[in-house]
């Protein structure tokens, strides 16, 4: 068959540094296994692009990477130190603007973000239960609350008004909460142990809202998500408000199988459920259109560019490893081959983390990295 | 002087038994400390005025408590069994009107929500720094996220349209984050010890948006916060998206002092505040409006009816006794007793919650209002 080919975004920040690593594995995994992959890296979009073309990335940037197979981005972003936030480089509504126009313009309707914890991974919740968590939150990447519509009216004045609308239609919350039940049936078969779950079903999915204030997108998801349950009889369903579903993800995360969320609510799980793996250093992403698995899926850390630590050789790159071999299963229809080596790569990230479950302090970017591709040569 | 009114409000679900206990409580605190306090409690609003009169109080309800000097409430709601949600008794959004219908008819546009971890309070985090948090987060209670305006198009249709303004003002914006660094301030003043922040400064500001995603009001929220921040340079400022905040909230509490948020990010973050503290049964909160003193405060729990455990004697009262001690703080200025009162309440929850540190199980409903109630009479 023909070779696919696999954009390489790198970004700002640390996500240079991830990317190094990510790179470097990626080919050792192409030897190894005989893979009919190619990549590609790109220097946009990111800051350094901005400054010297005074955009984040070329006119034609969505359009150059429609044509790959799939792509791997390490991170964008440029908020300024921590302490002090007035020194913008540039406004993140700016600086990610490419991140949200890869997910729109592409089409990458559904963001999926697994969440286990993994021997190893530091533990913030007491419980040893925690130790369960397996949970898919499945986030809606197209509309809701970041449909990008309204304004402001006499800013900088004390009459300014500002509005945000929230649009939901029929069709992206039936696409999301279809995806969402099919995925929680999908993972059930492959599931071998039964999950401890309060009810008796295999699988299932839980619904998140704000209907109680928002009622007017909390109801058309609470009619769709129960008209489409009625499509799977096998799946077991729940519903949370999205402050209670905080909650129980603090007191009682492994009773979550898969998760269904907006924009806005799925982003604050997520980053709830990446630190309830042990942080966002280990937090994979997919950003994907199930519905046309020929345009290019979009595989990220949740991490941000974290530019406090940019250069020290901090940033734990297997959040992006993660987001790699989530990628590289993700193309595994085309050739078997490749999902041998996704596997491979599942196993060492576990390997390498289970070290660190022996007391080992993480030993820094290279170092997981240089570690990681020995094994592979080996 | 003259006596001072509070309104009980019991509410639905568990309300009733938690406010039983409140009552007691209060009664023998006016009879000990000769309180010029007065009380009445109503059996609206609820499900059971709803039944007996189709709608969730009298129309002339909100005119009615304004004449109060402040009001208790248990818990409003009932949206039936979690593991069946389509038997809706009344829409969330009808039976919860009523409580928005108070914050905002009575301009209580700031909802006050301390989280301090006390000792023999459930510990879901791992690191023991964890019970050192002691924060106040301030949420906006008038607008935002919660304007209600949108609607629907097209309901039911495939080509349904469902929309939700987000409506922010530069006026409600302003006076939020005034009185979080205000707040701020005071808090410092009446700390005897030093917190351990990073920063050397003695207060904290930390302002929560989403503006990467939803500049608008983002920037508005910003704005406001750097001028205002201006005007009080003894006060340390913070930006947290509200993604990484609830990570931090988890993985380092101790680092927050006070948290300002808009209506939906505040809601998110007090219940997981609240969990922090050791559940929604340990939780307060005051909904307020700091520029008219003479206003009737609000003051409820965290929780909610939490119909599912309803008349089972298993609900925790300390939240709402919590709520009724800040009740008593903020009347205080009337009469020293009212203080007085206040801090034997507190004390009296403090050395009850630590008999839980000692291994003994929460002890039911009444119970626990009972032990307070022999402690008060002694
Ligand atoms: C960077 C930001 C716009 C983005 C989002 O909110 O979607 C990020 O937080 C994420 O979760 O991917
Ligand atoms: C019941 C609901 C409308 C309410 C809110 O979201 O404000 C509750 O969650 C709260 O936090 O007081």
């Amino acid at each position: 068959g023909q070779a696919l080919n696999i954009a390489l975004l790198p970004g700002d920040g640390i996500g240079p540094e991830v990317m190094d690593v990510a790179e470097a594995v990626l080919d050792l995994l192409i030897q190894r296994y005989q893979l009919p992959l190619g990549h590609t890296r790109f220097d946009w979009p990111s800051h350094a692009w901005h400054q010297s073309h005074g955009q984040m990335m070329p006119s034609d940037g969505v359009a150059q990477l429609r044509e790959f197979d799939a792509m791997l981005l390490g991170a964008l972003g440029d908020p300024g130190p921590l302490e002090d936030s007035s020194r913008f480089v540039l406004s993140d509504s700016v600086s990610l603007a490419p991140l949200l126009a890869l997910r729109k313009q592409l089409d990458l309707w559904a963001c999926e973000r697994p969440a286990r914890w993994l021997p190893g991974a530091p533990q913030y919740l007491a419980d040893p239960r925690a130790r369960e968590v397996d949970m898919l939150v499945i986030r809606e990447n197209s509309e809701g609350e970041y449909s990008g519509q309204g304004g402001r009216l006499a800013p900088g004045t004390a009459q300014e008004v500002a509005t945000q609308v929230e649009v939901f239609t029929a069709r992206a919350t039936e696409r999301l909460i279809r995806h969402a039940f099919r995925r929680a049936r999908q993972r059930s078969t492959q599931r071998e142990v039964p999950r401890q779950f309060k009810n008796d079903k295999h699988a299932q999915v839980c619904l998140i809202t704000k209907r109680n204030a928002q009622p007017f997108w909390g109801d058309l998801y609470t009619d769709t998500f129960h008209r489409i349950a009625a499509e799977f009889p096998d799946v077991d369903i729940h519903h949370e408000l999205v402050d209670a579903a905080c909650m129980k993800f603090v007191q009682c995360p492994w009773r979550f199988d898969v998760v269904v969320a907006s924009n806005l609510h799925g982003d604050i799980l997520t980053d709830l459920a990446a630190v309830l793996c042990g942080g966002p250093g280990l937090a994979p992403s997919a950003n994907l259109n199930p519905d046309e698995p020929s345009l290019p899926a979009l595989f990220e850390p949740v991490h941000g560019s974290a530019p406090d630590i940019a250069g020290q050789n901090l940033a734990d790159p297997r959040a992006t490893l993660m987001s790699l071999a989530m990628l590289l299963d993700n193309l595994a229809h085309h050739h078997p081959a490749i999902g041998s080596a996704a596997q491979h790569l599942h196993d060492l990230i576990q390997a390498d983390l289970a070290r660190e479950a022996n007391g080992e302090a993480f030993s820094g970017t290279r170092e997981t990295g240089q570690r990681l591709c020995q094994w592979l040569a080996a």
